[in-house]
C-alpha cells in the first residue's frame, strides 16, 4: 500500500465512524511530514454548524494546533473531493496538495449539493439561486484603505 | 436612506471596527425579519484560523443563536463580495440573498486571492496551484452507502 493509500485509508475510515457517530458520510486528515497532524468528519448537524465540513474542520484543527493560520507543506486528504468551500479554505490555508477518493458525482447520488454549488459559483452573482446585489456605499472602500495604510498589518 | 442601504452601513462599519482591532478589512451581518440576528468580522490572523472570514463567523454565529444548521430566510450583508468559501457557506445554510458592497477586484487592490480562487475553481482539479489527486479506494463509497441505508439521518 502506498503512504498516499494508507492516509486516505483513515480518512475514509472516519467517514465511516462518523456516520456511525450520527454526522455526515465525510472524513478528512491533513498531513505534514508525513504525519498526521489533524482530524476532521462532517459534524454539520451535530453542531448547528454549516460551515463544519470534515476538510474545514481538519484544517482549523491544524491550524490550532500549529498555531498559525498557514499550513505551508501541508497536505489534505479527504473521502470525497471537497466542496468549493472547502477547496477555497484550503487555498486560504496554503495547502500544497489535495488527495481525495469519492467525487462531487458520487456526492450528488448521496445526496449532496456539491456539484451544484460548483455550478452555481460559476454563473454571474444576479443569475444564482442566491441572488447577490450589489449596494454602493461611499464609506465602502474606507476600510481597504484603511488596510492599506497600515504599517503593522498581518498579510494572510 | 433604504433598509438595505442601513445593514450594508453597520456592515461596513464592522470592517473599520475589525483593521481597529488588528483583523482584516471586512465585516458582514445576517438579517432575518428586518433585525441583524449576528454579526461578524475577519478574525483569520488574530484567531490563526483561514476560515474565521467576516461572513462565516456571521453565519457561524447566527446558527448558534438559532440553534440550527440552516439560515432559511435570512440575508447576508457583506463589506465585500464573498469570496468562494463564504459564497459556498452561504449556500450550505440555506441564505436567501446576498449584499456586498465591494468587489472581488477591490480586494484583490487590497492584496487578497478572492478573485485568484474563483479562477482556480473553474480550473480541473488536476491544473490547478493546489493540484487535486484521484486516490481509488475500494472501500471509498461505504460511507455513503452507509449514510443512504440510515433510516434516521439528518439531511443537511
Amino acid at each position: 500500500m502506498s503512504i498516499e493509500e494508507m492516509f486516505m485509508r483513515e480518512a475514509i475510515e472516519l467517514s465511516r465512524k462518523s456516520v456511525e457517530a450520527g454526522g455526515g458520510p465525510f472524513g478528512a486528515v491533513i498531513v505534514k511530514d508525513g504525519k498526521i497532524v489533524a482530524r476532521g468528519t462532517n459534524s454539520v448537524t451535530l453542531h448547528n454548524d454549516p460551515t463544519a465540513h470534515a476538510e474545514i474542520c481538519a484544517i482549523r484543527e491544524a491550524c490550532r494546533v500549529a498555531g498559525n493560520f498557514r499550513l505551508t507543506g501541508c497536505e489534505l486528504y479527504t473521502s470525497c473531493e471537497p466542496c468549493p468551500m472547502c477547496l477555497s479554505a484550503a487555498y486560504w490555508a496554503g495547502i500544497s496538495r489535495i488527495y481525495y477518493a469519492n467525487t462531487r458525482q458520487d456526492a450528488a447520488e448521496a445526496g449532496f449539493d456539491d456539484a451544484f454549488i460548483y455550478d452555481q459559483i460559476a454563473l454571474m452573482p444576479a443569475q444564482r439561486s442566491i441572488p447577490a446585489e450589489h449596494v454602493s456605499n461611499n464609506d465602502a472602500s474606507s476600510a481597504f484603505a484603511m488596510w492599506k495604510a497600515k504599517a503593522d498589518k498581518v498579510m494572510y
